[in-house]
């Protein structure tokens, strides 16, 4: 058995909660976190503390908390002999090097409240302060997940940056698409099948061979319409630089 | 029955011979295109022509072809009584004005060469010169898609400005998370769980609601930390841009 507390009571901890505690080789033996109302919320009281000096010991401390936090939280587990891991895909490994065991339990996905996540192909990268370490992550990942990977911190760093583009980014273009389409009383649902299919294509090509459109065409025209029809100055901006940054992808000019 | 051809041989001309070979009350007259290797990938060379003058008798002519060539290409057409729709989701309707019945009949959907397509989930968008001109088109969209919308000029332009946010830009920010992943030796696939959940989160959410990460956050450590990690210029102006709209759109300050 694997004894795992989680400490946190965020998205990450409650999505890694719900997994772990289908784990046959997992036994979850506290959840901890400051907010009392957050903790009610995974309806094991006996199992949950705000007070972090009744942190019971445990084989795997996951330390679920905002970047920021990694360390002032980690600092309550000093006195422990578990092995203390954080799930962030931004912070380095050494930021735990005082504790005697430690590393990284990132899974590489993005987490809500109420979406329901399929645990077992979530890439989960892990990372140990010693050989013995990492495979112990390696094995509490591999009881979670399909996709477990050794990662190092640099790596680790560049795929949360590759994810702010894949991920974040790009919701944020489709805020913008929605908030034109309801400028104009148009239905965002009618732009789905196209957001769909954009995502369908990776599977059988690059998005470099994907890609389309009147900047990828070097078509003038719609480009400058484009922007006429656009009234936000910043949209207009990110218009214009996408627009350049895939014609210079495909050596043309503007 | 409705008589049906079409005019072009690119990816849109070839989507939508497949989808009215199948539906039950369209037949096709005829494909016609400049391209001979093009058409010959019809497989139906008896009903092809690159010759304009040999364009027979339809009910409906679907001028698929690149935006800068409608004018031209329907200017072939004139002597014609048939209904003449363009496909383009830029072009007005009143670029085919100088025929006696006219339209538009746009696919929102982006085609490529090897990738089927559900077509019958594809919004057709449909304008009509006149009213009788939008029930043929509307009747020909049904036969071939569940999801047919009176839209006219002005609002498709809309959708199709939004159409390049949402899956031109986005497929360039995949582009260049990939970049990031190749140039650091990490397997795109561990990216590709978070892109099919991004998109599968707008059947439950709005893409306000969904928006997570550092600029939404405002965490000022990890934007600086990435801004130092990409390596090119223009990815930098990117990543800079964006998280300002993020920022902006949350009323937080950068």
């Amino acid at each position: 058995m694997l004894k795992v507390s989680i400490i946190g009571t965020g998205n990450v901890a409650k999505h890694l909660y719900n997994a772990f505690f289908k784990a046959e080789i997992v036994e979850i033996i506290q959840v901890v976190g400051r907010n009392k109302k957050a903790l009610s919320s995974f309806g094991i009281e006996e199992k949950t503390t705000s007070d972090f000096s009744e942190i019971e010991d445990a084989d795997i401390y996951v330390v679920a908390v905002s970047d920021s936090a990694i360390s002032a939280v980690s600092q309550k587990l000093e006195s422990k002999s578990g092995l203390v891991a954080h799930t962030s895909g931004a912070s380095s490994i050494e930021m735990l090097s005082k504790h005697k065991a430690y590393g990284v339990f990132y899974p590489l996905q993005t987490f809500s409240k109420d979406q329901k996540i399929d645990f077992r192909k979530v890439p989960v990268c892990v990372e140990g302060s010693t050989k013995s370490n990492m495979t112990i992550l390696k094995k509490l990942g591999s009881e979670i997940s399909e996709s477990v990977h050794e990662v190092d911190s640099e790596q680790r760093q560049t795929l949360h940056l590759s994810a702010v583009f894949v991920n974040n980014f790009t919701n944020h273009l489709f805020y913008i698409g929605n908030k034109i389409c309801e400028e104009n009383q148009l239905p965002f649902d009618l732009l789905k099948p196209l957001i769909e299919e954009t995502v369908q294509k990776l599977k059988s090509t690059t998005p470099f061979n994907a890609q389309t459109g009147p900047a990828r065409r070097g078509d003038q025209e719609t480009l400058i319409s484009h922007m006429e029809q656009l009234g936000s100055l910043q949209d207009k901006e990110i218009y214009n630089l996408l627009s350049q940054s895939i014609q210079s992808t495909y050596g043309k000019k503007l």
